[in-house]
C-alpha cells in the first residue's frame, strides 16, 4: 500500500521546501488559464445549440454567433479589469471568497464559496466531456464513441494522480497543449479568415440533417429571449477568469504583478480567439452535434483530415484536460480555507506528503467522476448550472473590491470603486439573465443545491464551535491531579501467558480497587476456571457474570455498573488482554468480540478501555511445538512459580508445560460474537 | 442495525433454552429427508443427459433408466443398513467426520470433513437451481427463463433468514412441500402406470429437437462405460442419506431409535419413488433440456397444464429448497464440530443469540450464492463433484463403522463388521466409478479442491496449536508484580479540557516516568504551546517532536525508542485524548490520524495504548455555544486555577471564559493522515 502510494506519488516534501513549489509565469498561464481558453472549445457550439434549435433554423442560430461574440468579449474585458484589482488588493489570493468575507461578511462569503467549490466541480465534469468528445469527432476513432464515460474516467485518474504528486509537476506536464491549442485554433482562424479577405473563401460545411439534433423549420424565428439565452451560452467562456486570483501565492515573486499580467495577457488571448473563431463559424456554417464538435467540422473544413487537424483535435482535447486540472489546482485550495474558517472538515486544511491538499483533490476526482456517469458523458445539460455558480461568485467578489476600496480610500479610489462597481452591476446583469433564460433548462438547480451546501458548512461550523466553546479552560494555572481508580481485568476462559501480563500491567497502574471478571455461559468452564484461579494464587478477586445469551457486551456493561455502585471511585479502567497478529489475515482467526466491547464502553462516561498486546514471535511458536512434541511422554514436576515477564514481551513457555493450555482468543471465550 | 436484526431473526434464546429446539419425528423427516428424497427431482434428468446424449439416441438413453434405478436403488439399501447402525454407534451426532476421525484417525477425518463441508455448499447450489428450474419450467412462467439466477439467489437469501432464526421454525417453515412432493409423485407415478396397467397407456412425449441439447445421429451406441456414467449420474440420488446421523441430536429421546427409524423411512421412500419415476419415464419418452425439465415434461403428460400439474412443480421447487435446507442444519453443525478441534476459525463453533451457528449458516449461503452466479444457475456441472464428495464420505464413514465393531467386539461384532465393510466396499467401488467415468466432466476438481481445504485446516490448527503451546503457563502459583511504567500524554495543538482529563488520567497511573509530547510540523504553534504550558503551570515535562513531512506516526515512534533508551522501563503507555462523537457521521468531521498511530504501535512491544475519551454532550455545546455569544463583550478576570474533572465527565467550561480556544481533534493538530 505505502509502497504504491510513493510510487504513484513520489517521495514525501517537507513543509520548509513550500518556497520552491512556486511556478514561472509561462507555466502559471497554461495552469490557470487554461479553463478560461479552453471554454472557447465548447462555447460556440453551445450558443449553436441554443440558438439553432430555438430557432429551427441553422442559418438564423448563425447569425447570432458575432453579435453575441461581441457581448461576451466587452463582458471579458469588464472582469479582467475589475480582477486586476482583486489580486492587488488580496495579494495573498484566495479570490472570491477570501474578498467577500473580508468586505461583506459571513454569508455572502459562503454564498461565494459554495457557488465556486460547485462550479469547480462542474468544471472537471464539462472540460472533461469536452475533451472526450474532440477526441471521438476525429472520423478514424468514431468506434469509441460509445466509450465517452470509460474515457473521461481514465483522464480524470490520470489528473488526479498527477495532482496528488504536487502543482509544479502537473503544470509541468500540462504546459505544452495550452500552447499548441493556442497555436492551433490561430492558424485555423489565420487561414480562414486570410482565405475569406483574399476572395477565395473555402467551402462552407455540407450539412447532415441526421447528425442534427432537432428540427429545423423553413422560417425559423429570432427572439431577443433566444439570442440573450445564446449569449448566456456564450458567457460560459468567462468561466476559469478567476483561477489567477486564487492562485497567486503560487507565482514567483513578485506575485501579484506577474499574476496581474498574466491575467490580462489571458484575457487578450481569450477574447481574440473566442471572437475570430465565432467569425470563422459565420462562414464556415457548421452545426451542433454529438457526433462530432463544431470545432472538429471547422478543423476539418480548414485542414482537410491530415495532421494539422489532428494535431488541433488532440491540443483541445489537451487544453480541456489542463482545464480540468485548473480546478484541480484551485478546489483543494478553496476548500482547504474554508476548512480553516470551520465550515468544511478539518482534513480539507491538511497538506498531504507532497504538499497537496490530497484530501479535496481526491473529493474533487469522486465528485466530478459521479457527474461524468451520471450524465453519461454529455454535459451540455450541466452548462446553465456552471454559469451560475460563476456569475455568483463574480458579482459577489467585485462588489467587496468595490466596498473595500471606498472603505480604505487609497489614491485614486474613486476610480477603483467605480471599475468595481460596473464589473459587478454587469456580472449581476448576466447571472439575471442566465437565470431567466435559463430557468427550466436548469439553472433552478443552484437554488436548491447552493443553499443546501451552505447548510452543510454551517451545521460543520456550528459543531466546531460549541465543542471548542465546551472545552476551553479558564485561563491561568491548572494542576491535574490523580483521582481514585478501579481497574477491571477482562479474563478469557483459561489462564495464560497474555492474562497474566494483563493482571501486571493492572497493578503496574496501581489503581485504587482491582478486580477481575469474566463472562461465561457454561457454569462448568467457570467452575473450573474459579479452581485454577485459586490453584495458581492469584491475589485478585475474581468475578463471573453469567451470560445467558452468549453475548459479551451487555454483562460487562451491568458488572461495570455495579462496581460504580460498590465503589464510588472517579474512573473505570477496563483492561482486555489482546492477541496481536502479525498478519491481517490472521484477524480471522481470533474472536472480534473485543472489538465489540471496545466500541461500547467507549460510550460509557467516566470508563477507559485499554488492550494489553501480548505478542508470540512466529519462532517462539514454532519452538513451543517442537517442545510439546519433544516433552509428550514426560510428567511435569516443577512447582515454583513462573515469573511473569512485562507487557508485550515474547511468551516464555516452560520446558516442561502440558499444562491444560492457554485460551489464545482475544476476548472471553465461550462467547458469541454480536 | 440491531433492531433489523431483532426482526428478521427474532429474540435471543439462552443457552439453558437448547433442550426445547429438539423436533419430532414428522418434521425430522421433512428437514432431514427432503435432500435425499428431493434429488428424484434431477437425477432422472441427470441420467438422461448422460446417455442419450452420450449415446446420440434418445431412445438408447431411455432404455438404460430402469436398469439404472434397480442399480441405484440396491445401492441405497445398503448405505441404508449401514448408517442405521452409525445412529445406535454415535447417538450425539457427528455423521462422518466424527466416526473417522474416532476410528481412523486425523488425516482420514479431515478427509471426510472437507468433503462433506464442500458437498453441503454443492447441495445448496444444486437444489436451489434444480428448484428454480422446476418454476420456470411451468409453461406460463417462461418468462421467467432469464432471471434464474435472481430467483435463485432470492430462495438463497429467504432460507439464510430462515435458518438464522433457528432450527425448529425453519422444520416448520419447511415440512409441507415434503409431504406434498411424495404425494405428487405418488399421484403422478400411479396414475401414469395404472394407465399402463389397464392397457391405456398415456400418450408418449412428443420430441422437440430445438430444445435437446445434442445431436442424434440414427444409430447411436450405448457402450458400459457410458452406462456406468449414467449410474454415476443416478447415485446422486444417494446425497443427503447420511444427513440424519450427522443430526442425531435434534431428535426427540430416544434420539437414537427415531433417527434410525427415520432413515429406514427415508430410504423406502427414496427408493419407490426413484424407481417408479424412471420406470414411468421409460415409457412417457420425456427428453433432457434446459428449458424444461424431464418431471415438467412428464407431469404434463400425465396431469395436463391444470392444477395437479402447477401443484407438483411448486411442490418439487419446495422440497429442493427444503434440500438446500438440510445443508444450512447441517453444514454450520459439522463446521462448529472442525472449528471445535481446532481446524476451522473459532467463530465457527460460536452460537449466534439464537442458538443457531450464524458464521457457518452465513458462509454456506455465501459460498452457494458464489457459485450459482459463476454457473449462470445451471448446475448440471457440478453433479460429478458433487458426487465423489459424497461417496468418499460414505466410504470412510462406513470404514470407521466396521472398525470400531471390530474393536469393541459387541454382540453380533461379527454381523456389524460385516454390513459395515460391505457398505464401505460398495460405497468406494461407485466412488470409483464416478471418478473413471466422469474424470473428464469434472470428477478431476476435487482432487484440488479438497486437498486444498485439508491444507487449509491444518494451516490453522498449526496457527491455533503452536499459540497456545507458546502462551502456556508452568503448573503452580504465580504473582503478577508492578513494573516500572513510562507514561506518555500525546498533546494536541491546544490544551483545552480533554487534555486536562488525559493528565490527570496519566497521574491516577501513578507512573514511575511521566512525559508529555507535541508533534509539530509549524515552529511558531510549538513555540506558542509551549509558552501556553508553562503559564497554567502544568508539572509534567513537555516534549516537542518536529515532524517535517506532516506525519504523526513515524515521529512517536522515534521518540518511544528515545524514552526507551532514557528510562530503561518495562512499559510504555501513550496516552491518547480522544473526543467521543455521539454519531458515526460526526467522525468525518474529526482527524483520524489517532487511528493510524494505534494501529502502528500495536505492534510496537512493551508497549500499550490507550485513548483517553472525552465527552461532550449536545446540551453543554448548546450551552457554551449561547455562553460564549452572551460573553463576548466581558474581559476575563479571574486567574483561579480550574480544577480539572475526572475522566469521561462532561466538560465544565468557566462560565467567562473566552480564552484563545482548546482544539478539538483526537490527535496532535496541524499534523496530516497518513
Amino acid at each position: 500500500m505505502s509502497a504504491l502510494k510513493r510510487l504513484l506519488v513520489g517521495r514525501p516534501i517537507a513543509t520548509e521546501e513550500q518556497e520552491h513549489q512556486k511556478i514561472p509565469k509561462s507555466i502559471a498561464l497554461a495552469v490557470f488559464s487554461s479553463d478560461a481558453i479552453s471554454s472557447t472549445a465548447y462555447a460556440t457550439e453551445e450558443i449553436l445549440f441554443v440558438t439553432a434549435l430555438g430557432a429551427s433554423s441553422l442559418a438564423l442560430g448563425l447569425n447570432t454567433l458575432v453579435p453575441i461574440a461581441i457581448g461576451v468579449a466587452i463582458l471579458l474585458a469588464i472582469v479582467v479589469t475589475s480582477y486586476r484589482q482583486t489580486i492587488f488588493a488580496y495579494p495573498r489570493g484566495g479570490g472570491s471568497y477570501m474578498v467577500t468575507k473580508e468586505n461583506l461578511g459571513r454569508y455572502p462569503s459562503l454564498l461565494a464559496g459554495a457557488s465556486l467549490l460547485i462550479d469547480y466541480i462542474l468544471t472537471v465534469a464539462v472540460s472533461i466531456s469536452a475533451g472526450v468528445a474532440a477526441i471521438i469527432s476525429i472520423p478514424a476513432l468514431q468506434g469509441l464513441r460509445d466509450q465517452r464515460v470509460l474515457i473521461g474516467l481514465f483522464l480524470i485518474a490520470m489528473i488526479t494522480v498527477a495532482n496528488l504528486r504536487g502543482i509544479k509537476e502537473s503544470g509541468r506536464v500540462f504546459a505544452g497543449p495550452t500552447y499548441v491549442y493556442i497555436g492551433m485554433l490561430s492558424l485555423l482562424v489565420g487561414y480562414g479568415l486570410f482565405r475569406e479577405y483574399l476572395g477565395t473563401p473555402l467551402e462552407h460545411i455540407e450539412f447532415e440533417p441526421g447528425a442534427f439534433e432537432g428540427t429545423l423549420a423553413s422560417g425559423g424565428n429570432l427572439t431577443l429571449f433566444l439570442i440573450l439565452k445564446g449569449f448566456s451560452s456564450g458567457a460560459v467562456a468567462l468561466t476559469g477568469v478567476e483561477a489567477i486570483s486564487d492562485g497567486v501565492p503560487v507565482f514567483r515573486k513578485p506575485e501579484a504583478k506577474n499574476a496581474a499580467n498574466t491575467l490580462v495577457l489571458m484575457g487578450l488571448i481569450l477574447g481574440s480567439l473566442f471572437f475570430t473563431t465565432s467569425w470563422l463559424a459565420h462562414h464556415l456554417k457548421p452545426y451542433p452535434s454529438h457526433d462530432e464538435t463544431v470545432f472538429s467540422q471547422m478543423g476539418r473544413a480548414v485542414f482537410g483530415e491530415g495532421p494539422l487537424y489532428l494535431i488541433m483535435q488532440v491540443a483541445t482535447a489537451g487544453i480541456l484536460t489542463l482545464a480540468a486540472n485548473t480546478a484541480y489546482a484551485d478546489f483543494p485550495r478553496l476548500a482547504s480555507f474554508i476548512a480553516r474558517d470551520g465550515y468544511l472538515p478539518r482534513q480539507f486544511a491538511n497538506r498531504g506528503d507532497r504538499l497537496v491538499f490530497s484530501n479535496g483533490v481526491l473529493f474533487l476526482a469522486i465528485a466530478a467522476g459521479a457527474l461524468l456517469v451520471a450524465f453519461g458523458g454529455k454535459t451540455n445539460a450541466l452548462i446553465p448550472l456552471y454559469a451560475v455558480g460563476v456569475f455568483t461568485s463574480f458579482t459577489l467578489s467585485q462588489m467587496g473590491i468595490a466596498r473595500r476600496a471606498y472603505r480604505l480610500r487609497q489614491p485614486r479610489w474613486q476610480l477603483n470603486v467605480a471599475v468595481s462597481s460596473f464589473g459587478s452591476v454587469a456580472t449581476f446583469a448576466v447571472l439575471l439573465i442566465v437565470a431567466i433564460t435559463k430557468f427550466s433548462s436548469g439553472a433552478w438547480l443552484p437554488l436548491v443545491v447552493v443553499p443546501a451546501f451552505i447548510g452543510v458548512f454551517l451545521l460543520i461550523n456550528r459543531h466546531y464551535r460549541s465543542l471548542r466553546a465546551a472545552l476551553v479552560l479558564e485561563p491561568g494555572r491548572v494542576r491535574p491531579q490523580a483521582v481514585n481508580h478501579t481497574v477491571v481485568v477482562l479474563v478469557p476462559g483459561r489462564i495464560h501467558f497474555g492474562v497474566l501480563q494483563a493482571l501486571q500491567y493492572a497493578k503496574s497502574m496501581r489503581p485504587t480497587h482491582l478486580a477481575a471478571v469474566h463472562v461465561a455461559d457454561d457454569p462448568e468452564e467457570m467452575e473450573e476456571l474459579q479452581r485454577e484461579w485459586e490453584e495458581r494464587g492469584l491475589d485478585v478477586p475474581l468475578d463471573a457474570v453469567h451470560s445467558p445469551y452468549r453475548d459479551l457486551v451487555q454483562p460487562v456493561l451491568e458488572f461495570l455498573d455495579e462496581l460504580d455502585a460498590r465503589w464510588d471511585d472517579d474512573t473505570i479502567t477496563v483492561l482486555i488482554p489482546e492477541f496481536v497478529v502479525k498478519h491481517w489475515y490472521e484477524n480471522a482467526l481470533h474472536n472480534q468480540t473485543a472489538l465489540a466491547l471496545k466500541l461500547a464502553l467507549l460510550q460509557r462516561k467516566g470508563t477507559v478501555v485499554t488492550s494489553v498486546p501480548y505478542h508470540v514471535s512466529r519462532q517462539d511458536r514454532r519452538d513451543a511445538l517442537d517442545r510439546e512434541q519433544a516433552d509428550e511422554a514426560t510428567e511435569p514436576a516443577s512447582e515454583a512459580p513462573a515469573p511473569p515477564a512485562p507487557v508485550g514481551a515474547a511468551a516464555r513457555p516452560s520446558a516442561n508445560g502440558d499444562q491444560p493450555a492457554g485460551e489464545d482468543q482475544g476476548a472471553v471465550s465461550g462467547t458469541t460474537e454480536v
